[in-house]
């Protein structure tokens, strides 16, 4: 199995660490990986952190990354907007570290309806009316509506919190307009980037994550092998019961060593 | 016409008034109604006033009217909860004026996830993502959740504001769940309370407003003889276009003098 993929799409949250805690075996297996001199990416739906804390974030719990091998939504949609208009100002209805991810892209931030290209929408804990009116203004003036990710709730210690999608609903209800593109997965965009961070075919590609609705289904609907582990949202009866299968499903991370080949 | 009617359903906005002035011959038609002994209800799909406040301001612009005849989303939502689960607790994500006419009507109000049972959206100019989360954790927890109207946006001088649907859809993108009951025009709450109030059978009541989707859809979809009146928010070239037909379309409520045959 090992020589048959030379690139490795790791999902972060409840694939590699919970929280605070490196999941069983994450070390030793992407030590593995890189001794062997395969490519590695790691990717999050989240926006609420900028790819530097997710490197300092690993490299901390023992598995030394930079930035650049960091793939997350408010990374995708700063390149989404650069490369397809990069003098469009944004209005953003998010938190700061996307604003500066979009910034760095070259991204003008306005909150200004009549000169607002795009509306981005995200996971906002400072989330308001004031927030919900200028986004309505802009679109109704023409502006275009997309957003990181359309997770409906993100996962904390203790419970979950209302996610991206809250704001994605707020504005949709009252424009009557669906966003129109979103960065983070199940779409296409984030795999994009990740596979160009990666320099490899997609049919050399091994994905590993762990929930099927976003991580498997956006592999297996772009010919990319895809294993699911279940130290995250997913429990063994759900995959089970699910129209999405995985090529394979590992308790964890740690045991991609003997599914690869690895010697013990 | 005249002898056919005996109850009169009259929308306030765009119908009555719009914003501080009466539409042309309002005062007129109303007046003329009374002194035939027909009865009359007014409408109205906001929850940001109470009843109260309508009647005073119906009153101030020259029809004497009481609190009796208005019947608005939050009384008709007051209603539902007072008439269906009586011991209830509710969380409202919405203003002052819905919390009063809900506790009124001996709801209690709760912002404790642990005891809410049924979580009550609205319009609401102080929505922030505290109050998503509350929302949130209360429907995970098994609340029901109701809205007070659907609209998208409410017409205001020199534009529009974000209205109900958007706190609607913030809930629902973060719960997945749809609202279960809307007690505003177009559904069957509101006009069961307005057919309660006029004590008059469908087939001898004429509804008067300014929204096909609305108004006469409420009207047409139970039997209700519906007239369409252009001083609100339709156009008449929208009516052509329209798969809603009302029965009348008038210029405005004045011409309801000709149509049912007052004399001049």
């Amino acid at each position: 199995m090992l020589e048959d993929f030379d690139g490795f799409i790791f999902d972060l949250d409840g694939t590699v660490f919970l929280s605070n805690e490196l999941l069983p075996g994450a070390a030793d297996v992407i030590e593995e990986l890189r001794s062997r001199e395969k490519r590695i990416v790691f990717l999050s739906n989240k926006a609420l952190q900028r790819r530097n804390a997710y490197a300092e974030k690993l490299s901390r719990l023992g598995i030394p990354v930079d930035e650049g091998q960091i793939v997350n939504s408010s990374l995708v949609t700063a390149r989404f907007l650069a490369n397809n208009e990069p003098e469009a100002s944004a209005y953003v209805v998010g938190e700061q570290p996307l604003i500066e991810e979009l910034e760095s892209h070259g991204v003008r931030i306005s909150s200004d309806p009549a000169e607002i290209n795009y509306v981005v929408a995200s996971f906002d804990r400072d989330f308001h009316y004031d927030k919900l009116k200028i986004a309505y203004e802009a679109i109704k003036n023409g502006a275009r509506f997309i957003a990181t990710n359309s997770d409906r709730t993100c996962p904390v210690k203790g419970g979950e919190l209302p996610d991206a999608a809250g704001m994605i609903g707020a504005i949709e209800g009252v424009t009557g307009k669906d966003v129109e593109m979103v960065a983070g997965k199940p779409s296409n965009y984030m795999l994009q980037s990740a596979l160009e961070i990666l320099g490899v075919g997609k049919e050399r590609c091994l994905l590993v994550g762990d929930r099927l609705e976003t991580d498997i289904k956006m592999a297996l609907e772009n010919g990319i092998t895809a294993a699911l582990v279940l130290t995250g949202v997913t429990s063994e009866d759900v995959v089970e019961n699910s129209e999405i299968n995985p090529d394979f499903v590992l308790d964890d991370i740690g045991k991609l060593k003997s599914l690869l080949g690895f010697k013990a």
